[in-house]
């Protein structure tokens, strides 16, 4: 049904050993593939939870080695899921390079790399990337499909939205670089970066205040920055909601013409819209 | 009508006295029924705010004597209150076990608590989640449909939000790493925690500024996840929208003409819109 | 045709002098009528200038004597406007005591209160409410057709809103509450209040960050009602849109029925949906 | 198709060498003029950013010799540009005084003026302008459509949108007022335009933090102005989503069937849906 996200289904292998493995591992419709798909998800979660704690100073000089065991077990595990994984599946090589492939790999190679160079913390994103696997447990339930709707309508968007980021981009610009004349250096707008900097920090409301400005003349443009800002968020909401909208009405209408294969028909349709055969 | 929140509605006793008080605690359809809500609401609202001014040490020193008077009046008065609504249900089980029936008692313990053990401001939470108590007051008028409307959007939004909130959790996860490594711990990023701290506070456009980048490529990163956080706000506005005017537009359809079977009428139609018949 | 917003709409004098006046005044349809809107408009705009440039220190000290004789020239004005008012109108009492009229009376009255005793700034807020009189040169334009729209819509949306405001405030109660328990008053926490004035600050992504959270668990509290703040905005954002399309659509096709004089038929229907009449 | 926007297509001229540079220049058909289009895009983008990392001091420093070269380069390649834009159109003075000829001048001016005149910094925010040219590129394409419906959209909102920032403007005037009596000089809001930047400040949920209301009264207020900023966002939201639904849907249904006369076709629609005809 929904090609785009399915390049990972690769077909199924011949022998029984591997095809069980397939079942349980790619699949989720058997008791053990649920099953292995919770125990996966809660590994993943665990896995990050350490990584995330050991950032922590306390307890890292406190619990330090414990979380290494820890690391490492993970790493072990995922490990022999990820040989699995090729192992049970017919054309290992599309699987190692699609993007959970990639990142299944990503996930197991830090804690082997970290054995031979000291790189530090360096590869900590690396490993909190993990996170990203948990997408693929929800890959596999009904989650796909919403997925699928929401990707619809931000790709609907997508044209409306890069018009919107171009008008954002060129105000920030503008206004910082004013900000930068107005204000100068003695009141924290050391350069156009900065300033431009501090035009993002108005306009999308967050407002840390670190820079902040102070004669008058930059309190009323900052004022009319934070109105555009406050008032200007409506035009993406606006896009998104009619393309949301329209995704969901094709989506449930999902007839397809019996003639040219087309999809996407409205509900009240009678003749298809590509190839004018009757639905 | 509304089977999913009617889990309280127990069906009255025989006794006239205890048929009497149920219409009048229960109900607010007689005289007497909505006064004795307008009394309940207020004296939620006092004893509530009572538990507010308490806290303010100044008032707590200058009348604090008062302000625990009043507070075993109204206890005194929520724990008769609360007996007489067990004496007149028929089946007093259903209600002390329901949602507001354990509101009712936690609204009433922590007073008689206090007298034994010291357990001082922890038990104030408690005492605050009287306010809970306010809904069931609106629970008994039109704004119980307008609620179900709501979560009946909510609930139709759900899972299209769960996916969006894990995509959030990993944005700040990943980018809250990264700024723990860019900036370090002399700009404030002590640990990742910290950075997903950071994170949420930026993606949320909350912005304390109580940790900011200061180094430039920390400062472009904050840049993009500001807009990002900024933009993505669009993506549960579109979807609530989407699901609420469905919401709406069902609840408002499931009448049909018994003459031509046209769906679509709106609440208060009287003659169908299409073939003038009653409806 | 709007008859909600039409109360100071009162009928016309006799006299040839008091209804050309009346004209002028009232109406926006001739000549002179749009002069003295777009003159009332300027004034009203300048003298609330006025009000505002006198507060910064430095104008008052240099041009406070000519901000002065400016004030008291804009209230003659008004004054003298006031009067006209009352005497060109049939029924003077539906203008006095109309919303409008008890603006208009507050915009010149702060003035002459000046004269007697020594208000000082106190006035000045009645002074500041001279904007609101904007609106009176508004209101005789196309802009109110806008306006009755949105006020349609909010009022439609006002149910749900205070459903949910409800939800708003229980939620900044509990945890302004909670964090005032967790943070205490060595982190600016002194109150209950406190704590409730930061979970607004911070639930409304507003961050002042003048109090903000320290301990692992307040900032892991604050995230919850940040992600929560950020989120819960949809729910307004929703309401508001679909009843506003619902306004629109009311608004546009305002058929009438010609059995019953119903308004607000939908586009496609065919006979009355209250007394079942051919449209 | 979109007449609005097309000032600028100017009629082609007749001698050969004009058509190929018009076409190239101003089209973007040929595979010339997707290269030429390529190649501006990359200067604009190149020559701000020069204008920006010139700003930042120690870069100024240390490459701001090579900057300075660059910047020449830019603005002999644009005037050329600009020449050869007033060479190959037939009426020079329709593109000279248009919106985009206008920009590409500025573009090009202030870097002679240096030349003659230490105007300094205050031409670098004429200099940033140059990023305005990047729609010109963008408007040679499909991106075109979009930004006429966002238009479209914008100006059917204009009437409401600007009684909703009248009540904006008004708010924030009476609360920036009152804030200014309540917390007085010594909490920072020295004047009343520093109660209205505030007030701005708030309402908009941007919250600097730099100027807080520190009494109890000043608090309560600060929530009220916050949840009103954070609740009064649905409004230009709601308008705009509205409006931008009917603006797609009646750029949609302009087609109308050659055979059956119905509308509301899709863009890409060949066969009429309702009857099967060739569209």
């Amino acid at each position: 049904m929904s090609k785009g996200l399915n390049k990972n289904k690769i077909s199924p292998p011949q022998s029984p050993l591997r095809a069980r493995l397939y079942e349980i591992i790619f699949e989720a419709e058997t008791k053990e593939g649920k099953l292995f798909d919770v125990v996966l998800l809660w590994a993943i979660i665990l896995s990050v939870t350490a990584v995330v704690l050991e950032s922590v100073a306390g307890i890292r000089f406190a619990y330090g080695i414990y979380l290494r065991k820890l690391e490492w077990i993970f790493t072990i595990l995922f490990t022999v899921e990820y040989f699995l994984r090729i192992f049970c599946i017919r054309r290992s090589s599309a699987y190692i390079f699609s993007f959970f492939g990639i990142v299944d790999l990503l996930a197991i190679v830090p804690t082997y790399l970290n054995l031979f160079i000291q790189a530090g913390p360096s590869l900590l994103v690396i490993r909190a990337l993990r996170l990203l696997r948990v997408f693929r447990v929800l890959k596999l339930g009904r989650y796909l499909q919403e997925f699928n709707v929401l990707i619809k309508a931000l790709k609907a968007s997508r044209d409306k939205v890069i018009v919107f980021l171009l008008v954002i981009m060129t105000v920030t610009l503008i206004m910082g670089t004013l900000m930068y004349l107005i204000e100068g250096e003695e009141h924290g707008f050391t350069s156009i970066p900065k300033g431009i900097y501090w035009a993002i920090v108005t306009m999308t409301t967050v407002g840390y205040g670190d820079i902040a400005p102070e004669t008058t003349f930059g309190q009323i443009l900052a004022s009319l920055i934070m109105i555009l800002g406050y008032a200007i968020i409506v035009v993406p909401t606006g896009i998104f909601s009619v393309e949301l909208h329209h995704a969901i009405k094709t989506s449930e209408s999902s007839r397809v013409c019996p003639q040219c294969m087309h999809e996407g028909h409205e509900v009240n349709s009678i003749y298809c819209r590509f190839c004018g055969g009757k639905l």
